[in-house]
């Protein structure tokens, strides 16, 4: 095939794109926060190959550092190749069978996903609401497992839409009782709020990089327990997603190592770099700081007259849902911050849009100078309204 | 929740880490590549919100470069939020309905992937087989179309695999007659080997972003034209795959701009730097040096006795499978590479397992003086078996 045989070349979209520049905001919403730059260091390093002896170090290293961060043993835990959406859908689409009762708590916008992201696997979804903020006591459960008898028993341990911590304490006693699996999502908790899976007996469970991680988006943890592992050996068919099959990705991240598809190679690096960082200050010590500080901007909101609109025994210190007072435009004080002060908060979402601001102190982000940055922000911004 | 009521945290798993460290490889196998140095710096770049007005500007300026890069003015051109077998996944997950069937040419590894995935979506899978790095001829594929009546013919245009360019020119009017969309591979020529995807009539089109266009793996491009666009649009059940369903994904990256997940911001960083410099260099330069120093490895080789498993007229210059000569131990000659000079190059699959090496010449890596250092570290390895 010789070049003249080729059509001329189209200029009309060879844009002249200036170098990269972007605004140094402060991102204090729901996420991304800003990765520690100890982080972005690590994700610029040069690339080695996805089999090479040095990654598969890496690999390992990672994998561990990831069991501690989420308190499990678990064998198969892996930072999924996409965002942290990629790996809750990994964890529904290997659970669930075509006509498997899945019962969902629904009480934020991520508890409406997981219903979406199961029906699509055929599941058979039963919705368990509650208004969006709240959360579900134990008799609550109770009495959906009871009813349901599911195979799965799908919950969201931060609601980061709401800024709700869902107690797990005794749930698995409930599920194991039922014969279910217990799934979580963690997105908004892991590295931040206070989580034991394996003391919790959570079955699986699912993260994001770039909440209390402090890493970029686009690497997400995931984890099947032996019970989750073992429904999935069992399979009759194929999980119908082949880029988020364990039974295969399982096998790069296990022993054999065989290829499945190229995994992301600096974005393991800055995961990796993540995950130390949660290793050196230890969890106890990282929790202690996010709950320090989200008391810092609670009792800083309450001076100004702003409340929160979750109950402070199911606040999450890693998010905050912030009750914009009446007669205030919320949204004119987003962007006032945001052109003022470079910071990020956002908008309320669904049953919550318009009520709220939320507010995120995650990971690197949980420090005094931010809630100390944002309330003088905050305070000049109600100040001009 | 008092913290009294915590169990204690496990210290098993609190790995003492390094600070990261790797080789300094040089990657001349099947990809991912080296990341141009440009594209390193820019993946560092501080964080933006996935909704920031600075990052939106960037998603439209990645968009026009993408299409540049792939000659095309598809409207749903963007970066899928993963690895390039995310982006094959969506191509296949967002065209076919249960039953469709799917005709899918199978001349190396990426083609039986495409069956496998094809399969998970319920497709009516009929492979078109050849012998690896061998493609397909305009009457094979007419045959098949006539035959068939697929919904969609999925060609690999560039196989990674084996080495091998498979013509377009002609079939998608082969697939008009037929009302096929044609679908196509092309992780190892996007921004390295002659690709003009409107010129040439291909409907839906996926890649990588770590092979010739030298930025880390973690995103990866997906076009979608109006044909396959028209067939998203009228289908009847939802895509049965959430992250990848591309009606909503286009929300976010169309006008609305309506949230669907969190976007790898500095994986799209590094991806529109690697895209300015495709525009830069200019596609036809940037094709030319991919041809040039690939004719120079090939004439290396033949120096040293070592021959191509692809007849001249299909070889990619980006992927050259080069036959090990009979007595030589291709696996020790890798080795012998990685470890006396950190270079990376990788064994055959499949049919050709044990029989190639395959040398990638990709983006950045595709230099002169990595051609001459590769043949002279060959050179020394064959004089030491």
């Amino acid at each position: 095939m010789s070049q003249n045989q080729w059509p001329p070349v189209v200029n009309t979209n060879r844009l002249n794109a200036p170098q990269l520049d972007v605004p140094p905001r402060i991102l204090l919403g729901p996420g991304p926060s800003n990765a520690h730059p100890r982080v972005l260091q690590a994700l610029g390093m040069r690339q080695v190959g996805h089999l090479d002896p040095a990654f598969i170090n890496l690999m390992n290293e990672t994998q561990t550092l990831l069991r501690y961060a989420w308190q499990t043993d678990n064998q198969l835990t892996v930072p999924v190749s996409g965002t942290g959406s990629a790996a809750m859908e990994a964890s529904l689409a290997n659970t669930i069978e075509p006509g498997d009762v899945v019962v969902t708590g629904v009480n934020g916008y991520f508890g409406e996903r997981l219903c979406d992201m199961a029906g699509r696997y055929g599941a058979d979804v039963r919705r368990l609401e509650k208004a969006w903020g709240e959360v579900f006591s134990p008799d609550e459960l109770r009495a959906a497992l009871a009813e349901h008898r599911p195979a799965v028993l799908a919950l969201v341990h931060a609601e980061t839409s709401t800024g709700a911590r869902q107690p797990l304490e005794g749930v698995a006693e409930l599920c194991r009782e039922a014969g279910t699996l217990l799934l979580i999502d963690s997105v908004t908790s892991l590295g931040g709020v206070p989580l034991f899976l394996d003391a919790w007996g959570v079955d699986v469970a699912y993260s994001g990089s770039q909440k209390c991680l402090s890493c970029p988006p686009g690497i997400s943890p995931l984890t099947l327990g032996p019970r989750a592992v073992n429904k999935l050996n069992r399979r009759e068919t194929k999980v119908p997603n082949w880029y988020l099959d364990m039974s295969m990705v399982g096998k790069y991240w296990g022993s054999e190592r065989t290829y499945h598809h190229t995994a992301p190679i600096n974005m393991n690096y800055a995961f990796r770099e993540a995950l130390r960082l949660v290793a050196e200050e230890g969890l106890e010590a990282r929790w202690r700081r996010h709950q320090e500080n989200a008391e810092l901007l609670w009792a800083g909101l309450a001076e100004l007259g702003i409340g929160c609109h979750v109950p402070r025994e199911y606040r999450l210190p890693s998010l905050t849902t912030a009750v914009i007072p009446a007669g205030i435009d919320g949204k004119a004080v987003a962007v006032f911050l945001r052109e003022n002060y470079n910071i990020e908060i956002a908008a309320g979402l669904g049953q919550l849009g318009g009520k709220v601001w939320r507010i995120g102190l995650m990971g690197f982000n949980s420090r005094r100078e931010n809630v100390t940055l944002l309330l003088a922000a905050l305070k000049e911004a109600l100040a001009r309204q």
